[in-house]
């Protein structure tokens, strides 16, 4: 059996960065602290576009169905169980719905030990205190044959990286510039080598899809 | 007349950096400090194996004559005069041939007065030292209908597109991680906004071209 592909994926501006400065827990009611939310909403306009993003967090119909819809929705159904960092969590614990995006379960690395939190809908966060090698495992195990995706947040995504243990990643370049905020690309060691596999420039985000050569 | 284009077109790094840690005056003769000199050549390896680009630096026949090769091309023929900061002109006294590669004017944006440096080829340094909009005045006069280019460094093209003076520029990213270096993007404004024009990925390298609403 072909072993699950590890990989990321997320929208960065063209300076870099995941998440404007400001979109922190201590600002969560002051969108207007650095307009981290209208900086957020940006780079991410072209998500709440697509009928699959609209579909799959409820927002209503319609949307479009294009290319990156596609790539919405593959990434999605590729995805067998997602691994994110604490402050991610954190956060989404605060912003999701109810009913989580995710529908699959979902690795946190914490340094916190908590039970395993189920939410409607099929996605249950199980909180791993023993570090990114044994989560990995786990969620191989839990994702059968589908993929594992590191959701993020930048420093999950770095850990992964640097240790040599992602297979391939998509990178959504939005046409913004942030200035400040959280770096994808952070200390990333000068022996990983990647190739592109594809690029698609599409009317408002440009999506790279890389391997990482092993 | 349509006033002539004012852009920029780097090579860029998967993190964002235009050049690797210790490329500098300081460890010119040092190319072992940090990798520098190697880190350089996986970035621009791509660009050596081009044909025209072989040819503007004599460095022999032969070479690949494809879409890299062709935006490589079109971006020597379209540039009437180049602006540069001070810093990368120190790097080029220093490592260009004696036939510099511009083949045009180029005015150098520095604190210093010297006299106008003319190498064989065509190419003039112009050194000027009251600020970037004099600078791009000059500049625009100089290159008649063809285009002014920002050839770099990072801080020169900051200034410009901070400024809201540049039209267009192209990226283009090669499959490799720096770690640290000097970053493409560093302190650009949230009130630059860009659209995609197109992307194209070849092998080693994948081209964004971007347009800056003005």
């Amino acid at each position: 059996m072909a072993k699950s592909k590890l990989f990321f994926d997320v929208v960065a501006s063209l300076d870099g960065f995941i998440a404007p400065e400001g979109m922190d827990l201590k600002h969560a009611n002051d969108p207007d602290f650095k307009q981290w939310l209208s900086q957020w909403t940006r780079l991410q306009k072209w998500v709440f576009q697509q009928r699959f993003f609209r579909k799959n967090l409820k927002l209503g119909d319609g949307g479009e169905t294009g290319h990156d819809n596609r790539m919405l929705e593959e990434t999605f159904v590729r995805t067998g169980v997602s691994i994110m960092g604490k402050r991610m969590f954190d956060g989404g614990e605060r912003f999701w719905p109810e009913e989580a995006p995710f529908h699959t379960p979902v690795f946190v690395l914490t340094h916190q030990t908590r039970k395993p939190w189920e939410r409607p809908g099929g996605t249950t966060f199980c909180f791993v205190n023993d570090g990114i090698e044994s989560a990995l495992g786990q969620a191989r195990e839990a994702a059968g044959n589908k993929d594992v995706r590191i959701a993020g947040g930048a420093n999950a995504i770095q850990q992964y990286l640097n240790a040599g243990l992602l297979d391939e990643f998509t990178i959504h370049y939005s046409p913004v510039f942030f200035g400040y905020g959280s770096p994808l690309f952070s200390g990333i060691s000068k022996n990983i080598n990647v190739k592109i596999r594809n690029a698609v420039a599409s009317k408002e985000v440009t999506h790279i899809t890389f391997e990482v050569e092993r």
